[in-house]
């Protein structure tokens, strides 16, 4: 299975008063590490939505191990977990870089859809998305 | 079971390019229906970690139904899911209040911990906290 | 000149590990602030946007007086600074509602565009917008 | 005048349903030029905290000259504009990368302060702090 590693370093703004992450962030994150992954299959996720495919969330989810601290340089891995004609899941893990320690893992899955946020059918709809989603 | 209804509505900030709000905000609300509900029991989430209780998350998760907009009034509905003494996990449900559509629901589970992040047992450690907890 | 008071209560999710809310969410209150202040003149925001006219930041500053707190309820104070056909600026007072302290002031200054984002003269183009910002 | 350079890729989060890099973000995209700043002197902005030395902002400010936008590569330039033993005022420059066009600039202005948030004078309390600000 192909997997992408991204990699973020954890800015002020994303802690808060506990001193870690603010959880949130994670999913920002793990968006982050699906827009390289998609790029790295030759498509920017922008050029997908401007052809008029958009991949909203239908449910998400997060599991915590340790907090990410500020300047913690970490490392997202992204793969797919699921596709269908339909929809697709991602799944993410997060380490430390320094340690490899593990810090979260999550998903998030996606409905496809037009512009109006219709359901449509990628692999009918738009067979080279399709094609270059399965690679 | 108790449960506590809190208004939101929706910033500009919160939306994205696809028009809609951006997930990660479902979570900033249910945080702002876990305060208002802990606020509701008689006790201030502040002083819950000034005394030295925190709650960090270790999962969470969130199905959406239907995208938010800006301007939309939400209601976030927050109950307890379970309680033990050394974990907690709250539900939420996030309808749009003009029409009572369902939007999303989620849920946030969280250690009970102290300052330096070690597990505590909140009913031996905090009775008096437990005791609101479990109202 | 017309002042609107809107009402912000602190959420976690804003403050940083300094313990304060990080700087960059007054700007999103500010959008609160204007938000409900174009509401009072009765104009919903989005409806401007969907007539076609946008609201870009050309410029924006803040002066911090004190630090706001988890939990503090602050009161948003906009009202609009200068008005020409082509752009507008609103000034905010940010205090803390309890004790009247007063926490920041800052300003947002705004180009009048369409979709295309090109200048538009809004008292020609929108004279209705327009008479209601000039109420 | 020393000058550091960082790049940043605008995330979907960052957006708003204008299309464009909501304004709120520049702060925190200066936020992580001021940390590589730092860092590039010798010192980590967290060790500076756990030191005992906080830079809370007491201004900052912004102009905006075209909007970013999803996955635009950016470059951060920041500089040290004015530093005396009580204050310090960093200036960025935001420029799209591939085609170095300017999209914004701004300031924030620091206090030195302890963790009370009581001013201190940086040159006589951490010498070392001020030598390095000072390189």
């Amino acid at each position: 299975m192909k997997e992408h590693e991204t990699k973020i370093k954890v800015r002020y703004v994303e802690t808060d008063r506990m001193g870690i992450v603010h959880h949130s962030n994670y999913f920002a994150w793990f968006e982050v590490g699906r827009t390289e992954f998609i790029k790295e299959q030759g498509m920017r996720y922008k050029d997908m939505e401007n052809a008029g495919v958009l991949l909203p969330l239908i449910e998400c989810g997060c599991e915590f191990k340790a907090g990410a601290k500020y300047e913690d340089e970490l490392v997202i891995k992204t793969s797919i977990n699921s596709l269908s004609p339909v929809k697709v899941e991602f799944k993410y893990e997060v380490l430390r870089e320094h340690d490899r320690n593990f810090l979260a893992n999550g998903f998030t899955r996606h409905a496809f859809v037009n512009k109006e946020f219709k359901p449509i059918n990628l692999q009918k709809k738009y067979p080279e998305v399709w094609s270059i989603m399965n690679k």
